[in-house]
């Protein structure tokens, strides 16, 4: 029996399922779909999943705006960082070719990053909810037409056909995931994970005055805390004011790295430690 | 004739539509749908517009990307900063109610930003390119299961009919739109404009070394500039490396300002000026 379950958003064959396969390589581990990012949160706040996997930056993209917002609502840490190359494959009936092709179905995202492909036809673009989700919706019409965009894990999954591999616009399209838990549950950081650099992730906001944010940063940078990410969201309390979320380079388990946090509390309105984590290597996304 | 063309993203009746309506008031100007954000740089660019009206943040979802990084592909100025409250409807056919609708059509912007009122609901969500757009097209059709959410204008000029109006999560749904023309061409500013505080945007790239987008914000901080937003979007030229999108109070008419982008100018590895103009007024978006 399966005991530690991960929970994803998408239908099986996401990406977000691929970055899990490749974190969790546990033989007792399942995936467990959910609908909406917050389900996935949910899940794991509830006890019904041990983790979660969401996405929160593409390479090419940027901000995962609605996941990083979750990170606000739900009391998890983050455990680790997943990087995931992206290969995008155009995908069809068994008897299809690309010159039937006339509809082409895939999640915002999955259409955004692979334009410079899809330019060269004159097919309809159709946004869906989910990259694989696409793929079975297509698996299930018999209409040789339709094509969608998601990894070559939903084709295999679907049975469906590869018609194009690597449609991406960049080789260098990858995503970034975030492995979820509740505070306090062990990690399942591997050796060879404990010997890799740590970053650290916190939200935060500061007073509406000029220099508010500029102080607040001064305390990483005089401790010479590099910070890899900085990230603006729009505050819930109040229009044209923001949170900011920061990712730095260290553990909140150093004592530089806690000063620093410890500061930038008494400077800002509000601030939450996200969690430390190993700094993810990149991995190729090859079934 | 009319002889001043504004360029917007959309179909007749887009918020887009309205914002321009709501900014540009000469007797002289027309409104030029286009169906992209990119068609709408390009048309100014190549003198077929004489502004273009781009939204590039809203009060509850944040940033939108696809519209700024357009502002570092195009060579264009902003002229104006627009805010329009969006109201947005459940739009249907003449003879539908509420409980007919099965399936409702929107912008997933639209869909996200009515949330709380689709969630009482077991509708299907599909997103569409296009608010005003998708109520086109549900009016050819005469499937009285089907509604769309848009502005109460779009529901007019394809005389459909509004189910439910201000089903937006938040009354304090506020879209930022900026105007755009090409350099050197002089803005429509009225007297009363005038007398307003003006903003400024640049956007810039740091070394990707500790502490230099601290460094940067520090020659706004000790000149007393008050940044109003921060965004930093990916590098196009290097993974998970960042531009950052500011702006903030104040001309580059000014001394101080002027001097504060020289500076930063020196510490940055590029810096783009994208204007100065007045800081806009939060207008109310009823037809």
């Amino acid at each position: 029996m399966k005991n530690i379950s991960i929970a994803f958003q998408g239908e099986r064959g996401a990406f977000s399922e691929e970055a899990a396969l490749k974190y969790f390589v546990d033989d007792n581990i399942e995936t467990v779909p959910y609908e909406a990012f917050k389900d996935v949160m949910r899940a794991v706040d509830d006890r019904k999943a041990n983790y979660g996997v969401l996405p929160v930056e593409n390479s090419q993209e940027g901000n995962i705006d609605e996941a990083c917002d979750l990170l606000l609502d739900f009391d998890l840490c983050i455990v680790a960082e997943i990087k995931l190359r992206i290969v995008h494959c155009l995908i069809g009936h068994a008897g299809a070719e690309i010159q039937d092709i006339k509809k082409v179905y895939s999640h915002p995202q999955g259409l955004r990053q692979c334009r410079n492909f899809l330019n060269r036809y004159d097919w309809d673009r159709i946004p869906a909810y989910n990259t694989a989700g696409s793929v079975r919706m297509i698996s299930k019409r018999n209409d040789k037409t339709e094509a969608a965009i998601a990894s070559e894990r939903a084709a295999a999954i679907y049975q469906m056909k590869i018609l194009k591999e690597g449609i991406e616009n960049d080789i260098h399209n990858y995503t970034r995931f975030f492995a979820l838990s509740r505070p306090g549950m062990r990690s399942l950081t591997s050796s060879e994970e404990e010997k890799r650099a740590m970053k650290s992730s916190i939200v935060f906001a500061t007073d509406h005055v000029p220099g508010a944010l500029y102080d607040c940063l001064g305390e990483l940078a005089m401790r010479d805390i590099n910070m890899t990410k900085l990230e603006s969201r729009p505050s819930r309390d109040k229009n044209w004011e923001y949170v900011f979320f920061v990712d730095f380079e260290g553990s909140l388990e150093e004592e530089k790295c806690r000063s620093a946090i410890d500061e930038i509390k008494k400077k800002a309105s509000f601030l939450k430690i996200l969690g430390s984590y190993p700094a993810a290597e990149d991995f190729e996304a090859k079934p």
